[in-house]
């Protein structure tokens, strides 16, 4: 049984929240590593406080689970998507929410795929440093680099809501500009706040790669891309999200071994407990 | 003898300003090595201009010497405060200014104490991610969880200014917020301004936890709190301090084994730089 | 023959930018080791996009090629000298603006030297932490600490714009105070704008030394100096030249040893696609 | 509760051997961290064959479990031993070997002293590069210096065998030759095998100081040793060892915060594989 | 084009060994990044010198050429497969012998079934930590764990030669007992020249995964096993194999990202050179 | 003044040892940084025990003094020629013997320069990775790579005894072998003793390339080379030199800047002292 996060509980019944590893990096590119995530994020978790100055509450009142990993080979997505998909929808139907612990940013698409079933208004929030809205990558349909481009051909390009991008093909900016709600290069607390009071009342899916965050903040990643948002950029916008009706949210592409001095990896744990703390309402 | 740091005069008796060296490390919770910090902070001090283009003053014309450290055992806190206590009433005594390198924050204690005995009337202004205001951590009462806690027992809890604390339990905030002047989570310059003017004429102990830098600027720390200020922001806060009647500081919490680049050693030599020409007044 | 920077082109007649390396870096002072830099950063020029959402056009329509490393041994200057000189005034007339990769920060002096013989109203932008204006240093002339005073002797310093400096010696601050346009500590676009509008119709050489970037942005240089830009304010302040009449660059001090995570290396790679777009007119 | 070691057990009734951490490290002189190593060990364990080709034996079908760590704040010792003494004869009395995980060497002293009330005639096998014989180190009497010494005054010089000592004071080394079976600098297969005749029916503990090993071998641990053994002859040591009355055993000082490569903690690993199919006899 | 090798030839036709980068690492289980191992080479190259005093020859005087890597996406064997066969068999009928670099050490499967095709007799030396006969991977058929079982199929168990094996499961070990030549543990002189006279006239294939070296020599690898040989008994090895027909080789697992003070890839580079010497006769 | 290295004593007039630190690196060729190694030699120095178990002497005993760092420029050798023979002269006409730390290999060159002039028939004892026999080096008469040649025009290639060279050109090693005593690969125990008896009675120096070490065993160099010897072995082999009359030596080439986990500054110490306690007698 894996260590699990701090403060989780042990009753499943009472929980309201779910954390779940997918410790998937098959179609990384750049630098691989991400599958070791969830275990570092458990191991490193008692590093940081349970208490949240920001939003006033402790991960020990927190109704939260630490369900463990997703038990996978590395380098089958079809078998993925399935296992997958069959926890969330075990988890939704027991009124849980899920929070996913990546692994590369595929994860999210089998996770997004069961809550698109479950919320057929499902809205998605993507904050990342990359569009990743290619038609194919390298020849493969399914890649961290085609991710949301297949998840909008789930829910719709119109219910996409995309933060921070400030890389990718030139095609990719131009379909952003097109079809998605594209917000490139930072996240401007007035516009967030805008989409924030579009969005009442829908059920939101957040997807959270944590290269939004420049690698000056967060070193530990495959594909590190200058020109990002700090930590406290990073916290405020989250924190305005809080209005909204949050159902689900994951957490993808820490690489621990590009992480030299662990401060990617506590970041992390902070933006878990941040999130956790936000779904159970 | 150890190398002295950079500049450091030989003579005495006309020094103004004293550095000393406090290598304690041993209620470190998460990560310890600071005790290594006052030696690497001499070995590479020379990689620095000795001219501050901020205060337009130059090291070299600086009236401090260089005390060595304080000799010790690693884990008696007794015997360290006894040894601190001894040097800073001596420093005192023959009219030296101390400015301390430690070691983790529980050398701030024994320091602010000796200075408590010469100045009745002495402000503390506190500079930490960490609110250190337990009453006590994992059963310990001398920690550097509590190091704020127990100055705040010798010289009152209105004598104390709290910046930029981002990380703490719920009692810690809650204490701060009643019992301590508390501008927690960053370092605001109006807020600083008029602290800085109430305390006209006071004399005030300033000790500066480095983590509450980000991450990204002072990685080589021991408990790194990501949604810290930058080394700008905690330079345009220090120089507002050139306004006080400053008696004494301390800088801890460097933990060279996380400083894989070498930045963080290099930016506590600039702040020590900074502190010193601040102090020879 | 070296691997190329991605996207070069082979065809020498039709390229209007040639990229350059020279591997020198014989008098660095504190951590040597940039004469690796120009191969890194090709090595690893895939791993960024190559197209631009800051200047919309992309690398693989842009007009450059790769002209390798300027061959040379590690530590004669003179033999430096004359074999960049002897090169970039061989691209010069063939037409082709030069992008040279150090190595330190001398090596702009010899292709700044070349530059000035083919346009004698030439201006300098100079990017940097560091002054750079010595009148010697450790008893040498040419060296990374005395390179722009170097320029200076050559074009006048009343045509040198110096941004970003936050250290040097007294010395060095009051010479940029009297004799160079001098805009320390900050890359001010208010004031970078008046100086581009200054500059209409000149040729301006731009020299950027990259530890102008904090050390959070850019740990893998030689003689880091906390309290510089990040990577938004240095881009931010590149973006504002492109309306000037860019003749020639040079990129300095990257130092791949000290660049524990390829973050430098990737920051560097990205400052070579946008200047190279913009030195493509 | 903490992941465990792979091919743990969990029933506890039929296990032959317990596994337990025991994250102390408040006396290391040197650089601390070999607390994170229990929990380090067990994140890892899945990176090696649970078959050794050593023993012709895997470690699927070994009857162990894994007992998790020793709760325990980090710098009290008379806590610490406490705990350990009540859980190990928790264990003996349920008829379970103990292998324990360091944290540093003074967590063998509470381990062997609950083994010589079981064993009165209880033999130490001690595998390290420090003598660890002093009679008191820094002042204290309790220390990962001293902790040999005193498991001598528990069960008599007489029943202490070193092997691969080459660090101590003179006088260690005078005690070493004079008082206890004293075989330094090597692990030599025809002493051992001597040894390990005379030893034949007694009862005997192993505790295994990982910085035996030559620190090119071992380089994550907080006193490195140049001038020690391989890994192979490291393993044929203990290899002899099996056909001894193994009953219980220790391996400590692996710290994984100088573990730069991982292999350290992947060597222990192997180690504590070899063990747990030694003690299951 | 890429860097080449250093003293690599241009003239093609005259040419009698191909060096082909094969940067594959899709089915790594452990860690990954063995991809970036044939640029890495390249680059560093020049930091060994060209003459090899072990065999009396220079690579300056050797007749090869560096035919760059193969084109390829990451995840899809299949695709590298065809594209890999198509090369080496051109290579072949050009009769220049291939020494291909990986990657993982799946990308031996596909240059030895070429071999296998132009020499009906061949004969395959693998020196390994790790077995690799599994009949599958954690479902796999292709991986890098059942590489040499695969190639058994082709031809034929009794044809293959390992040594240094020390990591496998129980079944792996029986069927390297039972079927192929199984020398594990070390590179025992007197063995190996045993069986170089019993291969004397046939045709050598030598796969070399440098894991078989110890993590101590090499810890720049993908998955580390501790007690394996040092460079030189890896050396003395290879000089003995000189005595052999060798038609071709390779070597893979080198992992950049885990080479943290760049010793694995200057010793792969060495053996690079010796392979590269030991093939053009 | 510098810190010293532990053990050193201040009454200058009965030491009979003097260690001088010679902070030069502006040759190297692959990697630079030496010039560090003696202030962080010194800087760790209390990391090891002052007792050699190997020697049966304590440097506590010894009568050696720290003479600090030649002051110098970085890349001026005739300067630092100067300098060096200055002093070292200087030391032997006070009947002190010399152990210099570099630096790299090129500070040898003054030192037993001036050694030559007070002893006529000095012979010299050269452990190293490298021949070091060049005429000249990129067109460099003095370097790290030509620096044993030379010495060889000073005092007589027939007094230069050279064990353990591994690396060099087909002409270095032809040199070797034709014209000084050149025992390459190893440090044979049976050879050195046969020139131990030969040079009894003879002044020796020794000069101690440190990477004459395997880059396990010492991977913070700048040329490091596999196939080296183990530290067991170099040990070995000094404690031969014994029984000579030494009369000086230097320790070269650790660069701090590649020793990751400080275990080459470790054993460096460990070397200084071994010679130390050789010196004084």
């Amino acid at each position: 049984m894996p260590k699990q996060f701090f403060c989780a509980r042990e009753e499943l019944e009472t929980s309201r929240v779910a954390l779940l590893g997918i410790p998937f990096d098959a179609t990384s590119s750049f630098r691989p590593g991400s599958r070791f995530a969830p275990d570092h994020i458990r191991l490193y978790s008692e590093g940081i406080e349970s208490y949240s100055p920001y939003q006033h509450k402790d991960l020990a009142e927190c109704a939260f689970t630490d369900a463990g990993n997703i038990d996978l080979t590395i380098s089958n997505f079809s078998v993925l998507r399935e296992a997958v998909h069959t926890q969330v929808i075990h988890d939704l139907s027991s009124e849980k929410k899920v929070l996913a612990l990546g692994g590369e940013h595929l994860i999210s698409l089998p996770v997004a795929a069961a809550y698109a079933e479950s919320y057929p208004d499902l809205k998605l929030i993507h904050l990342d440093a990359h569009a990743d809205l290619r038609e194919d990558y390298l020849g493969e349909k399914y890649s961290h680099a085609t991710v949301i481009r297949r998840i909008s051909e789930i829910i719709g390009t119109e219910n996409i809501y995309q933060f921070g991008i400030r890389s990718g093909t030139r095609e990719e900016f131009a379909f952003g500009d097109q079809a998605t709600h594209f917000y490139p290069f930072s996240l401007n607390p007035a516009i967030i706040q805008t989409v924030v009071e579009q969005l009442q009342g829908s059920p939101v899916y957040l997807t959270l790669d944590l290269d939004v965050l420049d690698p000056a903040y967060f070193p530990g990643t495959g594909t590190p891309e200058p020109g990002g948002v700090s930590f406290q950029e990073l916290l405020q916008a989250l924190l305005l999200f809080e209005q909204l009706k949050l159902v689900g949210a994951d957490i993808v592409e820490l690489c621990p071994a590009y992480d030299r001095s662990d401060v990617s990896t506590i970041t992390a744990i902070k933006l878990v407990r941040e999130l956790l703390l936000m779904l159970d309402e």
